[in-house]
């Protein structure tokens, strides 16, 4: 079957999308994106997705297309046409196409695409946990915008890789900040520990349903930054991501996290995610 | 006249040329460019330009589609379809079209788009000076490299716009790095300054020109950082780009510089300039 993407305001075959060489996304990385998770044919958070949309559009300010709850009916819409069950909708808006110039164009209106993959869950990297390595955050000062300017991130994921491991952890002078594309969390002293969700980290939604998971199962929980050292010393550790959901961390440069198999702790949140999407 | 492009190695009308949505300039800013000057129907400092391409696609580990020689040869022929006597040449190549996914595709090649404008030299801020406001430089950390994340550039560009200034200075706790789209230079105590060419900032085609300039004219320079402080109490300031050449800074943050108008040094330069480009 065809995919259908929406392009624009319009739904179309993907054939049929067509980007022009002056849209700014393609010259500047001047947008902002969203990736959705769907199960069961439901976009899972879809007001916390949006509600970042709002402010990585606030940050860049760039006007949203179609508003907020004309995108949230097209997304909708979307996952329908495509019969989505168990995926993702990747929605990417641009400041739209203009004569390339650093300045914002003066009449120019955003232009939008979103698309939707089949995706299952993870299953065996949720099971046996994750290899990591640590490299240097060497990213801009505005993190908590979720922008088309990855390429820092592409690098990272890929050094990753190129080294054997599944993903980058990356720190800045020593601190922990996220990974190349999921937040972070460690368990030292059976506290959960992640960094705040402040400049320099992406505000993740799946980081902020675990800490409500957390707390709904009185797991105690600290946003403050951690090191690299308290890292290497976790008792447990994990990403958090929209389509990593929570995958633990076993091994961080090579050493084991504490024995070297996902946790207590970080089972306890896997079985409570699950059941809080129908599992 | 119909703009001629060039597109992954053929010439093409610019209507026909077509972005993919899943190319990776346009989902990661995962590219790199150059924007070449053209005076007399050639291109300027083409080997300065196609060597510095060379060293971001390095820094990327993006592999150059058709050598560097192949592209030297694409442009030379682009200028002359496209009949530019004076003007740009964009060119920007990405990592190809591909499943979007952080990892470097496995089987995918790099994409290269190029197109030329007419392009005046700007001779009234050459003439006048420009103003401009200081800005703290929140970008990554390999500023060296000219790539498609440039969303830090437009948004410290728009914001000296929208305070009325032509540029906007960045500096890093107060140590001036380069402007939102050139090299920046003062003149203190009759020596030429400006930031050392490392990862803080772009190695400029224009700034190494113009200090090539300044050592014919026995003008003392020194490549070292500064401070606002310094920028403030220079006796001249000016920028370097390719499209803007040797721009005289006459005023930062509201406070003039110097006499408030363009100064020996500044003129000095811009006369050698003119005489290396035959005018």
């Amino acid at each position: 079957m065809t995919s259908i993407y929406w392009h624009d305001n319009a739904f179309l075959p993907e054939e049929d999308v067509r980007i022009s060489p002056h849209d700014r996304g393609y010259n500047f990385g001047d947008g902002i994106y969203e990736v959705f998770r769907v199960y069961g044919g439901k976009i899972f958070e879809a007001e916390a997705h949006f509600e970042r949309l709002r402010r990585s559009a606030e940050g860049l300010k760039l006007a949203l297309p179609w508003g907020l709850d004309g995108l949230r009916a097209a997304m909708t819409e979307l996952v329908e046409r495509n019969a989505l069950s168990e995926g993702t909708v990747y929605l990417q808006i641009t400041r739209g196409t203009a004569p390339r110039n650093h300045l914002f164009p003066a009449d120019t209106a955003p232009s939008a695409l979103a698309y939707t993959r089949e995706v299952a869950r993870p299953v065996q990297s949720m099971e046996r946990g994750i290899s990591v390595v640590t490299l240097e955050d060497i990213r801009w000062l505005h993190c908590n915008y979720k922008t088309l300017n990855l390429l820092a991130n592409v690098l990272a994921k890929q050094e990753a890789a190129d080294r054997g491991a599944a993903d980058a952890v990356l720190h800045r002078d020593g601190v922990v900040t996220e990974s190349s594309a999921s937040n972070v969390m460690i368990v030292k002293d059976g506290l959960l520990i992640t960094h705040p969700a402040d400049n320099l980290i992406l505000h993740g939604v799946t980081r902020a349903v675990a800490l409500r998971l957390a707390q709904a199962a009185e797991i105690p929980y600290a946003e403050r930054p951690f090191t690299l050292d308290e890292l290497y010393a976790a008792e447990e550790a994990f990403v958090t991501g929209t389509t990593v959901e929570i995958t633990p961390i076993v091994a961080v440069d090579g050493r084991e996290v504490g024995s070297g198999k996902p946790g207590p702790i970080t089972r306890r949140l896997q079985r409570e995610f699950a059941a809080a999407i129908g599992r």
